[in-house]
């Protein structure tokens, strides 16, 4: 039997465990055209809150009875499909189950490398890696000497921003939840100074003193009234990508904030919102990059992984309290083969 | 005597009458590597709010009894500069006065053909037709078939930008307030559509119905409510070129609005503020381009003409209030010479 996890019901704000249920489902069977991968690691990420939604959004909400939309890595145990032969390892939406039978296009990345662990490929080699890759690079352009701003920059997208930040000669700035991932940012991911919001009695004061030019380029993983102070102390020609929009629990109704234009008019920036799939036909440039530089010792990531499929359905609630040290991951019985 | 309206005291919001007082003066006498210039007509804009705030701007605040900062046209009378010539018409920060010496660097433009009205340097052919220019055209890079709606359409920027939008192959829609405007903008600029947004009971319909394919790109000259509506609307890779903020009366205490950063990440789309300064090295390529569009009939102005620099001071409030119809310009007596 293929254990999986499916949505038992619709979430309205952060999904909860009680939202999923887990099921014994029949082993898949591969259609002609079609691939069965047996998944290695599943991926637990912010995005999944939008996936749940029955809101516009970039992808079709997940329908209650559905297996949860889920990025994994595994190995393809039978082919159906010309590219692709049994031990090829891939990376792509294969759900939150132990199996599954799946048309090429939901295959991203085919696994390049043997030297690298294979759950890598669902964070710094992965989409977390790629979005950091093409956020910062392509949309913000990074000049040397610049500063960089990057807000959860403890994160898997954030550490991997501050680091590729640094490799392009700028001085890294980040923002982060606590003493514990201000400390990550300082000593694991290399940051030239780090704010810890949530200890600050003065935002605002924390952020000049860190970015005593201002702020030239903000990498946004969250909106919301930090995103707020930050527009506070943009350079001229500042450079905003919105990533995501972690800090805000709900967009029904719609929140408020203040208002960015007059920041954007005397500044002359630019806020510019990109979904990383957008660049699905330079994936393989990402990630060979991003393979040279850890190769080099110059990229360091952390993980997180939970032990078995039955961590899953309160993994992603976990990760919007901030538990979660690293990219959270779901480990299975396969990757131990 | 040189005649001048003088700042009395700064306002806290829309500048009244009251703010200015009108002044003899000594005739300004030039001091070498000057240029005595002899105004032909000043010029009325929103952005003199900003000018008068002594919040963080663009622009040095202009203090109380100095001479009202404002572009004018005239004629050169003297030059003690090499590059200028008695005679010579120039467009630049020459101040709502008859006269002023200037330094070169007040002169934005000199003003190259004869054929054309020199109240057009002010206007069409002055930073507002160049605002409108370089905002859509390379701010917005508008593709033909795309939609593009312009906020204060019929205004002396917006009418510029529908018109520039329409010779680019674009479909064009246009938002004004009230039926008199809205007429403007079908009859006059030429727009495919246009909004009373006054009148309309129902603003996001509204949108839905004139922009059926969505909005690629937004022309915003107001922010505010109004342009939160259009957000719901944007399409993808939409482009939003903030160009003014005409609705906001103030930003003290900052207003607060809709977030922006969903939109702008489901949408992959860009929000970028800029300056028409920023363009100073390509007036003359702007300019150049307009007068051949103005010659060819493929674009139209209005023009509000007030008599006499005593109508100056009064003259920001009527903008604001929308009384004007056209580019608002103080007529001096030297251009009927």
């Amino acid at each position: 039997m293929n254990r999986a996890v499916i949505l038992a019901r619709r979430p309205q704000a952060i999904p909860q465990s009680e939202h999923f249920a887990l099921e014994e489902r029949p082993m898949p069977v591969p259609a002609d055209g079609q691939i069965w991968v047996r998944n290695h690691y599943l991926s637990v990420e912010p995005a999944m809150r939008g996936w749940l939604s029955d809101a516009s959004n970039y992808s079709d909400p997940i329908h209650v009875g559905d297996v949860m939309r889920a990025f994994a890595v595994g190995e393809v145990v039978e082919s159906r499909h010309g590219d692709f032969a049994p031990g090829d390892r891939v990376m792509g939406l294969f759900g939150w189950q132990e199996h599954a039978a799946v048309d090429p296009s939901a295959i991203l990345l085919r696994v390049p490398d043997t030297d690298l662990p294979l759950s890598l490929y669902l964070g710094i080699l992965g989409l977390n890696g790629v979005t950091a890759y093409f956020g910062l690079l392509d949309i913000c352009a990074p000049r040397p000497g610049e500063t960089v701003l990057v807000s959860t920059a403890a994160g898997s997208v954030g550490s991997c921003v501050g680091q590729i930040a640094a490799i392009s000669g700028c001085r890294t700035v980040g923002l982060a939840g606590g003493p514990e991932k201000r400390r990550q940012c300082l000593d694991e991911f290399g940051y030239d100074a780090a704010i810890d919001y949530r200890g600050e009695p003065d935002l605002d004061a924390a952020i000049a003193r860190a970015c005593p030019d201002g702020v030239d380029i903000y990498f946004d993983n969250i909106a919301g009234p930090i995103s707020d102070a930050v527009l506070r102390h943009l350079r001229l020609h500042a450079r905003i990508a919105v990533c995501g929009t972690a800090s805000i629990a709900s967009w029904d109704p719609w929140p408020q904030g203040a208002r960015p234009e007059r920041h954007l008019l005397v500044k002359r920036a630019t806020m510019r919102g990109f979904l990383t799939f957008d660049y699905a036909d330079r994936f393989d440039e990402a990630v060979a990059q991003l393979s040279a530089w850890l190769r080099e010792g110059r990229l360091h990531y952390r993980e997180d992984i939970l032990e078995g499929l039955g961590e899953a359905p309160g993994a992603i609630a976990r990760l919007y309290s901030g538990q979660n040290q690293g990219k959270l991951l779901i480990r299975l019985p396969a990757a131990k083969d």
